[in-house]
């Protein structure tokens, strides 16, 4: 197991940047992702546009270890999803017999043209199992298809995320009453003496407590125990409100 | 006026990546754009990285008319949004002289090396200035600058949002109990008949009173009203349940 996995989020819904719906899944993913030690880089929200779609999966996937996808799967005109992720691999659509015969099973016997579409997918796709699902997860590379209904996503997403475990991230965190623009050379000096270590600064207003939150972060623990006792030691002890 | 202008929204900041903080600036300005009738077609959430940043900016300038990029902005090492846009435009940086005095007016006068940067924008850059606000909004070429804080942002952009101005969007909807499989055919069919507008199926499980809400939009109120009672006079009338 790699220790470092990389992740893209891609949204695709007119729906959500009309403002008709509010983004849930991606916040879902962020805190998943984060959760099992998987660094996101891009959370991007597109439209209902085969060419988009096409063009940000297949340069999302060739950046990234793993995308997840998530809306634009379901019967209808605007549920081009499957189709565009086939344009920008530059893969065939083809009917996979094993999603043709859940679809027949759980359509009736007759489904319609429309409803047929659902069992095309890119050639050379897999269909991922996992206990408590009805309907498998399409994965096409390292590309993983999700449905845009939140609850579907989440009893999706649950059943099959042991596979996307990586090392995890430790966090330390400091309270300070100090400015950003005191604390800026020291922040830097300390991150770039220290490879694998994240360093953030938040500032906060009206806050009576603190005026900046510095995170150190890495997926070395000691890395991250060395950083926070080096900038603990070099900020004045008066400002440090708290640490965590 | 252009009746349709265009936009991307591209917020930069590891901390909502990584889920230390739930992002609300996007969706602030999602209903923002969304009432003054501009269409988003990106929300790009990225990290503080000076090639990402500087690439992604570049990328949505050429494409939409406007970009709105949040966060990335103070005076530490991982602001680096103003710098970012600087390469990704291949313009030099310098240091603007009214953005430089009103610093020193805020920061004291001896601000130092950290915060001194602050006043270094892309070669070219304008500071839009409106009533109510003690820092004007840097913009470079098509891209409007704000600042990750939320409170901050709704400031500045509430402040300017007049120039954002564009032709309202007509929504209709219809709530029914067809499936989305019955009303796949009938909705390609009504979108691909009229221009300009747009028809979205969204259905919703577990719901006793609808199962799919169509919505029909435009910025032809006339279109939009035509393509509506063309769906309601051939979507069975029994299972209408609602009209908007």
């Amino acid at each position: 197991m790699s220790t470092d996995k990389t992740a893209a989020v891609i949204v695709i819904g007119n729906e959500v940047l009309s403002g008709k719906v509010d983004e849930s899944n991606a916040t879902f993913l962020i805190r998943e992702l984060r959760e099992l030690g998987v660094t996101l880089k891009s959370v991007h929200v597109i439209p209902d546009e085969m060419e988009t779609i096409a063009e940000t999966v297949a340069r999302a996937s060739s950046k990234f270890d793993w995308v997840f996808t998530t809306g634009g799967i379901g019967p209808t005109h605007d549920d081009m999803t499957v189709p565009a992720i086939a344009r920008g691999f530059g893969l065939e659509l083809v009917v996979h017999p094993e999603l043709n015969a859940l679809l027949l099973r759980h359509c009736g016997d007759s489904p319609n043209e429309h409803l047929q579409r659902m069992a095309r997918v890119p050639a050379g796709s897999e269909l991922v199992w996992a206990e408590g699902l009805t309907f498998p997860v399409l994965v096409v590379r390292n590309v993983y298809v999700f449905p845009g209904d939140p609850k579907i996503l989440r009893r999706k997403f649950l059943a099959i995320r042991g596979r996307f475990r990586s090392a995890p991230f430790t966090l330390r965190r400091i309270f300070t009453t100090c400015d950003e623009g005191e604390l800026a050379a020291l922040m830097e000096e300390t991150e770039s003496s220290r490879r694998g270590v994240q360093i953030g600064s938040y500032p906060v207003y009206d806050n009576p407590e603190y005026k900046v939150q510095i995170t150190i972060e890495s997926k070395d623990p000691a890395q991250a125990d060395e950083a926070f006792e080096q900038l603990c030691s070099r900020i004045p002890a008066a400002s440090i409100v708290r640490v965590a």
